[in-house]
């Protein structure tokens, strides 16, 4: 809309016109602060003409949600090449370019509530994290995971989610720090359940075959081992 | 309510024991299979008498769901006396008392959607994640926490709940295990972020420095040194 000549719209680019312009909305406040109007306004459409789109701002804001989730999803492929420690770290950097393009939608919808917490949203949320685990399942090249590997896999995937959620509150962490420690956090809880079960040790000989010596896991554990008194 | 005699409860009397009833049903189950109608039978009363102590069942739920926050709160207490390690894994043991006696309850709250996402019950789980970070910087002495600090206890509360959210779908590992693993992610997560930061390394080497050699931590390190190639 760059020019000054108005133009109809067919029904589906109206409708993609009017997600972009709530995702845009909903992801710079939190949504039970962003009316209708609003979206409308700034669509440049009439709020009645809105309503003929999407039956109401739930269906609007689950729409918009929808696409983050697919453009969320497409973040985390990565090709199957190098050093696994690199591609976890290029992911993770592409996950927080995320949340820090969301930042404030990102926290409402995870924080949940009335105004975005629907079955559907929480289902939307949950396909979001099934990718990242299927993604990083992929990666290891293990099809059956063991239960210790499915929840160290899950678990971590939850702890980027509430790292990401804490740093937002303040930013006071300097993002670049943020990526590495996650993908380091991935390493040392991997580390810890290997500690106790041979299978997941065999994982985790599997990961660090790979690491070259200024890889990212390299580095931690020398660091770790200087640390140690 | 053992023997015959039936007696006419206070208002009080009979509002905590609705309340204990609800918890009980609501523990057990997803709080929208639980009725109303199933409540009052369970209670031994009549429909309308327990909507005479509670509006509507979103109001007992949140009622039951207070009274389950403040026995959780009560067990994160613990001695402030001995190794930090062993302290932490008592809470943690608590901690999963906690989950496994209220399982589906659990899970139905932490997952969110309609029946169980206001406002209320999300304040509610946001204090009692504050509770739990609280008492973790007190045990650790430390009053004022650098950045770093909150972001590993605060990222790992939450790493405590998605472990035993996925703990709760099939409890594929020994409920002992996933104690100390707990735990031992504590100590890994404390590491990682003292692998980077001065602050955090002094930190860490004042929670080591209290530690037995038979102690969760040193045991940790023992087997991951074992592992190291």
């Amino acid at each position: 809309m760059t020019t000054g000549v108005r133009r109809r719209m067919g029904v589906e680019e109206r409708r993609q016109q009017l997600i972009a312009v709530a995702l845009d909305l909903f992801s710079h406040r939190s949504p039970d602060e962003v009316s209708i109007d609003e979206i409308a306004a700034a669509a440049g459409i009439s709020r009645p003409l809105v309503y003929h789109y999407f039956p109401g701002k739930m269906s609007l804001y689950e729409a918009a949600l929808r696409r983050a989730a697919e453009d969320l999803a497409g973040r985390f492929v990565e090709p199957r090449e190098g050093p696994l420690g690199a591609r976890l770290l290029r992911v993770t950097g592409r996950y927080l370019d995320f949340v820090d393009e969301h930042g404030p939608g990102f926290s409402a919808l995870m924080r949940g509530g009335p105004a975005v917490g629907s079955s559907a949203t929480n289902a939307l949320i949950d396909s979001v994290r099934q990718a990242a685990y299927e993604q990083i399942l992929t990666h290891l090249g293990i099809a059956r995971p063991p239960a210790r590997l499915e929840l160290v896999v899950r678990s971590w995937v939850s702890l980027a989610e509430s790292t990401a959620l804490i740093w937002l509150e303040g930013r006071r962490i300097p993002r670049r720090e943020l990526e590495v420690q996650l993908v380091h956090d991935f390493a040392a809880l991997l580390a810890v359940s290997a500690a106790y079960d041979e299978e997941m040790a065999d994982i985790l000989r599997g990961v660090l075959a790979t690491e070259p010596v200024d890889g990212p896991f390299s580095e931690l554990v020398a660091r770790l081992i200087a640390l140690a008194p």
